[in-house]
């Protein structure tokens, strides 16, 4: 029996697909944080590469991805579609049950899809240096492996409480040459501010994005880089799904159900977006994006536009949002901890074509381990939501043969530690955090 | 250009190749430690299935992978085979660097090639409970893997300081279900004694060794399961040289030189062992296997019959051994410090058709990570040894154009501990051993 279909590298996708001229009413711009007004590239070009800002702005259909980028995509892409037959079997269901195995790159996640672009777009530039923030660590890692492959340097500011908690990803963000610090830091007017008040803070993405940022707005040779939410990273990283429709043809399937975690929206947006076009032409297929129940931005968050970090200094996004200064219960999938989610994802499920989904953390360990017992692979506790997810579609009616389609985000080799507590019966799951929503969404920007 | 080729799932090979009967002089078998006469398997059944022992024994060139082995293997394999043109770019060399993949197994090493048919024959045969040793904790996250997919009991004995130091490792064997000690324990006779003496004590494989024996010796259910040295291992691991000889011939190439690390044999030969018989035949290959300076089994050993373990009770192999009392100096590379070596690795030195090479620590490091910038990819401390090897290849002459195949066995995502004591310039060379090598050489039995 097929147990998986691989493509060589020539049958790689070579440009990327724009979901955005697609989505019926569009997506609205980003405004200026000052004006109001619908900002242009000339003002974002203080942090962002021109290369990017194209992509973030493109109505372009399909976009070609660079030789030099592709020749790196190349070390692990494109990553294999597996058919998850044993946990077929365990479940007892008729569904068949394929998962995108993003696992591969070397960095363990699907984050290095957008780096490895977006490091090559500042080179092109002369940019000498990027930086970035990072929660758990996935996205900081995989920029550290892109800025290594152009011999840009790179500063990540990374959450305190993960700095402390996951040495290994400082480690390995450290071995590909970046210079990795705790947020908040005294390196930057925000971060030294925030310690003076607060000199035992954990941090948060919040707080790190905005010292990225300052950092990057303050030297003429840096920029800025971002793993999620923006346009452009969600086009880099529609390379799963371009590539997941191929090897669905070989394998002589077509999706009933699209399942993927949300946290920023680039994972499940890479898988997803290219069926969109089917969809729009009247392909009966189902997309299911699950996200944690301690911080349901689409289930329970509001579409205005918000500020993408605490400070309230990035631009202002059109998206689901709990309120930027929402801060998220620790639940152990800090990759789905965020108070916004992309304009795009946002989008589609204001045009219903997404259906959102409140998952609880325990059930999703659960899956996890099932799954590991199942497939052999430890998934990370982001990529558990997904799990769980494509579980309940294929118990809906185990009778049903239907097609599940999920993307595998990343491997937990690195956040066994979380395990450990949930074998440990150290995890519990959060009540709705009502009152700290109601909060923050009273202090959304007024526009 | 061509980075990497894959094959599909329809081209991995469905047998093993068993280089024993092309092995010029054969390979000695096993003596019984007590009468010193060969070993014939009904003795051996105590603690090995017939499936394995079989397999041990045979004098077959091709053996049949068993479907449901073949169904397993397929979640990562074939593994992909990359061409490591930035490395080659860096160096400024003319050769030509290839690597095997193996770290795209769930385990992250090639450790999974040899569990998963353990797991199999066991099961067939009616076990209910396999036992191990574990050093750094790569074959114990292999075994629980594949004990996990054919639903056997698996209790790992790991040795005690990497218990306490790798964490992570040991949760991975408990996601999968297994049950993991440290070693020495209180659950065996051998283990209880050691405790008694040496309360302190940080173990070592030949005691963890051992106690899996012990363990599986006194219940009917159990048997035990070894991670390398013996033939059916490396009957298991030539699936890694069988894919690399198909995909090497569709990139058009042919291996000048082939290297690996050096532990117990299992990668090296894995990979290796399917060109022999080219070599035999005439094909100019040399065939470069590495090990560390500080254990050097093949560079200063002796070819002698030897235990397996400290206490001396496993079969009497016939190999390069340092002595089975001798206890390395504490490198990082866990995996390469064995006194031991297979017998059929052993065989490929004394025929000259393997070339051995002592290699540093600190130097390995530095290859590791000079690889890690150029191919994005981290290796695991054991895998170092064999970058370094390749680098050493490829500089000898770099104008001279040859074609270099190394086994890439296993990532260092969980390794990232031994890197940061590397960068913080922690870790050390070892002088060489001269005593305690001449100590345990004198404690060699007497055949």
């Amino acid at each position: 029996m097929m147990k998986k279909i691989v493509l060589r590298d020539d049958e790689m996708p070579t440009q990327w697909y724009n979901v955005v001229p697609d989505l019926p009413n569009g997506v609205l711009p980003p405004l200026d944080p000052e004006t109001k007004q619908p900002m242009g590239p000339e003002k974002l070009a203080a942090v962002f590469p021109m290369g990017l800002l194209e992509q973030e702005m493109s109505t372009e259909r399909f976009i070609d991805i660079p030789e030099e980028v592709l020749e790196i995509l190349k070390i692990w892409r494109p990553s294999p579609l597996v058919r998850a037959t044993t946990l077929e079997k365990v479940l007892g269901t008729k569904a068949k049950i394929f998962f995108k195995n993003e696992a591969v790159s070397p960095v363990g996640s699907h984050k290095a899809n957008s780096a490895v672009p977006q490091a090559y777009y500042n080179k092109r530039e002369g940019v000498k240096r990027l930086t970035t923030e990072t929660g758990a660590g996935q996205w900081g890692c995989a920029l550290s492996l892109a800025t290594s492959k152009f011999d840009l340097e790179c500063k990540v500011y990374m959450v305190r409480v993960s700095f402390d908690q996951k040495p290994y990803r400082k480690s390995i963000m450290q071995t590909f040459g970046a210079n990795v610090v705790a947020s908040p830091s005294m390196e930057t007017r925000t971060g030294r501010a925030i310690l003076e008040k607060m000199p035992e803070t954990h941090g948060s993405l919040g707080i790190a994005i905005s010292e990225a940022l300052e950092d990057a707005s303050s030297r003429e040779d840096t920029k800025y880089a971002l793993g999620s939410v923006l346009n452009h990273v969600i086009l880099h990283q529609s390379i799963i799904g371009l590539e997941a429709k191929k090897q669905m043809e070989i394998a002589g399937e077509y999706p009933d159900v699209i399942v993927g975690c949300c946290g920023g929206g680039s994972n499940f947006a890479g898988l997803a977006s290219p069926y969109i076009p089917d969809y729009l032409n009247g392909r009966k297929i189902r997309f299911v994006g699950t996200e944690p129940a301690s911080c349901p931005t689409l289930t329970a968050g509001r579409l205005a536009y918000d500020f993408g970090d605490v400070a309230g200094t990035t631009p202002l996004l059109y998206m689901y949002t709990l309120g930027h200064d929402f801060i998220p219960p620790g639940i152990h999938a800090g990759g789905l901890r965020y108070h916004g989610m992309s304009p795009i994802v946002s989008a589609m499920v204001r045009e219903k074509i997404v259906e959102p989904v409140q998952l609880h953390q325990l059930e999703c360990f659960e899956a996890g381990v099932l799954f590991a017992k199942a497939e052999g692979i430890i998934p990370a506790p982001e990529t558990c939501h997904a799990i769980r997810g494509a579980i309940i579609e294929a118990m809906r009616n185990p009778e049903e043969p239907k097609t599940i389609l999920f993307n595998f985000s990343g491997h937990g080799l690195i956040d066994m530690a979380s395990y450990d507590r949930y074998f440990a019966g150290q995890l519990h799951d959060y009540a709705y955090p009502a009152e700290a929503i109601a909060q923050s969404m009273a202090n959304l920007p007024k526009i």
